[in-house]
């Protein structure tokens, strides 16, 4: 038996947000769809940087930042992720290393530049992204570390891994070494265009079990099963998932086991600044309440308090630690 | 008599702020001066970087951040700072163009890289930084066009340009233009040990009257007369300058003029989250007020308002509109 050296390890691209704020008209004006992620070439990634407003760089992507709030309360994470050898990169692995996460994938030394998120706010808050893959394209099962994978209680992936092409082999490769070892597998749906895409595949990991526990917001699961009936997905969620967890935004999340389905409240927050990562942290909270063995509750719980800190502010990592702010809400974990 | 083309112009190190949450115990154990700036070099800065916790990017730089104040009043504004062509020196030339402000100065294409300002904010908002000047050492004479500084009704120039050996020159090359062509020359003390390294200059440049306005907090005020006696360095200051500013964080400000000595009160505000930029922002709102030719009274409650807006988020740059935040306290610009 491996021993237990984490209790989250993330896989996913590896990005740096670049964030402005933006009127709704300017979305218009670039075809964007708003609250969604797009994925962009090199010329258009110029093209919206020269368009967009004056922004603040801070290290991103869905995974990293998950096990970044992993870290933040308290709990041991790692990340497997491709940047590049640049300025960019190492920006990326400073900001995630300085977050108590481990994090020794190696950089790419030629190839795109480290990967970048162009992230339009609102004044709703709501967030409209377009990421150039750039060197995240890179990652490939070779990077995949079986130690590091058996020695993680939950090994968390993001469903955005499925659009670099060989980032779904390195996925599909760590998710085997996870079962293999009696580790738990986790999948985030990413975004509701992601599913679009990939619908089949995700819907085959989930039903053969290969995901232990889905994440997904209300969008993202109308675009699985291809209905707008919410009450229709949850039953066809809870006869093909071990356990998923449904985020809803202000309405709360809906816990989706094979015994109960349980609905817990969010928490109450003051001015949504920006809802960058507020799944990314939702997962967080919960994935650490399940490794300490919490119950749903308590664990979705954790999760809406993370979420809830995350899009007060400007960008997609906590600006407290979630392990205080957890105690002070009567939560210790 | 060339034709007025901006409000403001100006001459500063063109900075990008590199912004990490820290407790006290961190300036202490780095041997950091709270509240001041230090200039490091560039392994200083690579140890510093190591060792801080995780950070948000941010264009920067205390003239710099003045101008953009200046257009967010929607006021015309130029600068003139030293870049190179690299990753942080397009984030600079992005940002600032982004934010309304004329750029050309020409980028070095080899030296040092684009200046950066590592910046700890601790938990009661108070920011202690570490320059590394990199390119913004490079700024020369030459950098200053005529045209440019003629055209502008006041020329705004940091203290700071007096680290870099030749930006000095460029200094007095610009407020040399500015006076022949009958504009104003500000200047900001920037920071009390920069004070002390030039203190003979700054008085020099002050009763000279090269430098027609000087903005100072109490800090930089007590360092240039070299007493801790309040009154005495406003009898001083009135004696010496022609009109200066003395910021005093919470208890406003005091105008002095040689006719009239004036307090105003600070603006009420939240929690300080970062007052990184209060001083820039101030003297924004102030040269807004002066160039619209309000009286010096509604000058710096404008230079208050803004400096309230900075210090309640993280970064140096004003988050909304300083134009609409005016008009909807009564004070349209």
């Amino acid at each position: 038996m491996i021993t237990l050296r984490y209790d989250v390890l993330g896989i996913g691209n590896a990005i740096v947000d670049v964030i402005a704020r933006a009127e709704d008209d300017f979305l218009v004006g670039q075809g964007m769809h708003k609250g969604t992620m797009a994925l962009i070439d090199e010329a258009r990634a110029q093209a919206i940087y020269a368009a967009m407003g004056p922004a603040i760089e801070s290290s991103g992507g869905s995974a990293a930042n998950t096990v970044v709030g992993v870290a933040s309360f308290g709990a041991r994470a790692s990340f497997i992720g491709k940047i590049k050898d640049d300025e960019l990169g190492r920006t990326f692995a400073h900001d995630i290393r300085a977050a108590n996460v481990a994090f020794d994938t190696k950089p790419a030394s030629r190839g795109p530049s480290t990967a970048r998120c162009y992230i339009m706010v609102t004044p709703d808050g709501e967030r409209t992204m377009n990421t150039y893959l750039g060197a995240a394209q890179d990652l490939k099962p070779c990077d995949i570390d079986e130690a590091q994978v058996a020695s993680a209680a939950v090994t968390y992936l993001e469903g955005y891994l499925w659009d670099p092409p060989q980032a779904k082999e390195a996925f599909v490769k760590a998710a085997a070494i996870a079962q293999k070892n009696g580790r738990r597998v986790a999948l985030t749906l990413s975004d509701a265009f992601c599913v679009d895409r990939y619908r089949t595949e995700f819907l085959d990991l989930i039903r053969r079990a290969i995901v232990d526990i889905v994440f997904a917001n209300e969008r993202e699961l109308h675009s699985l099963y291809e209905t707008a009936d919410f009450d229709s997905t949850i039953t066809a969620l809870r006869s093909d998932a071990r356990l998923a967890v449904v985020t809803r935004s202000e309405k709360g999340c809906v816990v989706v086991a094979r015994n109960a389905v349980e609905s817990v409240a969010a928490e109450p927050i003051g001015k949504v600044a920006d809802v960058t990562g507020a799944g990314d942290l939702f997962a967080a909270g919960f994935l650490v309440g399940l490794v300490r063995g919490k119950d749903y509750r308590t664990s979705a719980r954790l999760g809406g308090l993370a979420a809830a800190e995350v899009i007060q502010h400007i960008g997609a990592r906590p600006a407290v630690s979630l392990k205080a702010l957890a105690a002070e809400n009567g939560l210790p974990v």
